[in-house]
């Protein structure tokens, strides 16, 4: 079977998906390439398998061809992709205890990097508060360099959870350029929670308050912030190295 | 006066000048928004400024208006910019002792989030090779977050640069992800030029073989690698503080 028409029902429901609402209506998010179709079939949350029409398949798994004018209207990259699929949220909705929590991060470039140092530095739960990008938006899953199934996402309300992180005495550090402490001076915990901040306005002043310390990553004054997904990778790498 | 058409002279010019090939021929290139267009003035840099129609110009530099049709023309920005200059180069061809190599970097805002960096950590020069992206791409102008006057940008063949870089006894880093010397155990130093690597291939196998050390980021092995912005940020980060 090959699908060939941009309007089959099954081709407008993946364009659907790649709308934040629907695709969180749905626990249910858009994968393109080899790499990521493969983890999700590693991981058992693959949904449905669509092929451009002529590709040799290596998967066992079932799938629908599609033509190559159908796959562009499903995409946004420059090349047509090869595969695309449909894949189950990865949530567990459970906290580790190396947590890293987004405050409204807009640019998919960041959050994806940001997931990315996530995994190389040990952290076990990103958490996207609920006006943050999709974590399951196309360019941050490209940006995360397909680790986006090696590491526990959660999007929900931050006052909530970091509730909870309190509850569970977990240490929770702020990252603000008027901090006092120098990360130089953070010690390194098994157990944290950081937050990292909007691109334009930081950290959220109501959570910074609530935080046992607010971290500042000395630098030359003639640079007046770093993009936050280097601060991100920064603050983590200092608090994984031993 | 006004300009009000997007064929005229002086607007092919600036269309030209988007081009790496005719920027560097020329020495010249285009930057938008106020805050570039200050810090040209203030550097004796900027040749010439146009002004959206309508918008009051607080400079005491010659400028001419143009209609937004024609601004847009110029810009790739989403929003029409109010402000777009000439600027000469700020090249200044001499090496500092705190230096930065890219090799082939591709991504404009890989490269405009590594001269953010290297501001920030004290870097005095950044030398782009001759296949990079340029650092007056408009893109890497805006990831700099306005910092390209701040800092000593070359582009040059990476091999004559690290000749004299071996000439003058400054030690010569390289990144890679197999190196053998962790990040933890090299000792900061107040000389430096550390290499960089291409987003795909990393730092070419001839300069790794010519450096003193080629130094790896440890972590977790679930992730392959980091972006080259977050790695450079770490690095340098290490480099620079006390």
């Amino acid at each position: 079977m090959i699908i060939t028409s941009k309007d089959n029902s099954k081709i407008k429901h993946i364009r659907k998906l790649l709308n934040k609402k629907d695709s969180m209506n749905e626990g249910l998010f858009v994968i393109e390439g080899e790499n990521l179709v493969e983890e999700a079939i590693k991981n058992n949350l693959l949904v449905e398998l669509y092929v451009l029409d002529g590709t040799v398949v290596k998967y066992d798994f079932p799938y629908t061809y599609v033509t190559s004018e159908v796959m562009r209207s499903i995409s946004d990259m420059k090349s047509t992709p090869r595969l695309i699929g449909i894949s189950k949220y990865i949530n567990k909705n459970t906290l580790g205890k190396k947590i890293v929590l987004l405050d409204d991060i807009q640019d998919p470039g960041n959050a994806g990097t940001i997931i990315r140092n996530s995994v190389a530095f040990d952290v076990d739960t990103v958490v996207f508060s609920k006006n943050s990008v999709s974590p399951y938006n196309e360019k941050v899953l490209r940006s995360t360099g397909g680790m986006i199934y090696n590491i526990n996402i959660i999007i929900a309300d931050l006052d909530n959870v970091i509730d909870t992180i309190k509850n569970e005495n977990i240490k929770l550090y702020g990252t603000s350029l008027k901090s006092s402490i120098s990360l130089l001076n953070v010690e390194k915990t098994n157990e944290f929670a950081i937050i990292f901040g909007n691109e334009g306005n930081g950290v959220n002043n109501k959570y910074l308050e609530l935080c046992d310390l607010n971290i500042r990553i000395d630098m030359n004054n003639k640079c007046e912030s770093l993009n936050v997904g280097v601060s991100s990778g920064i603050v983590l790498y200092h608090m994984y190295k031993r």
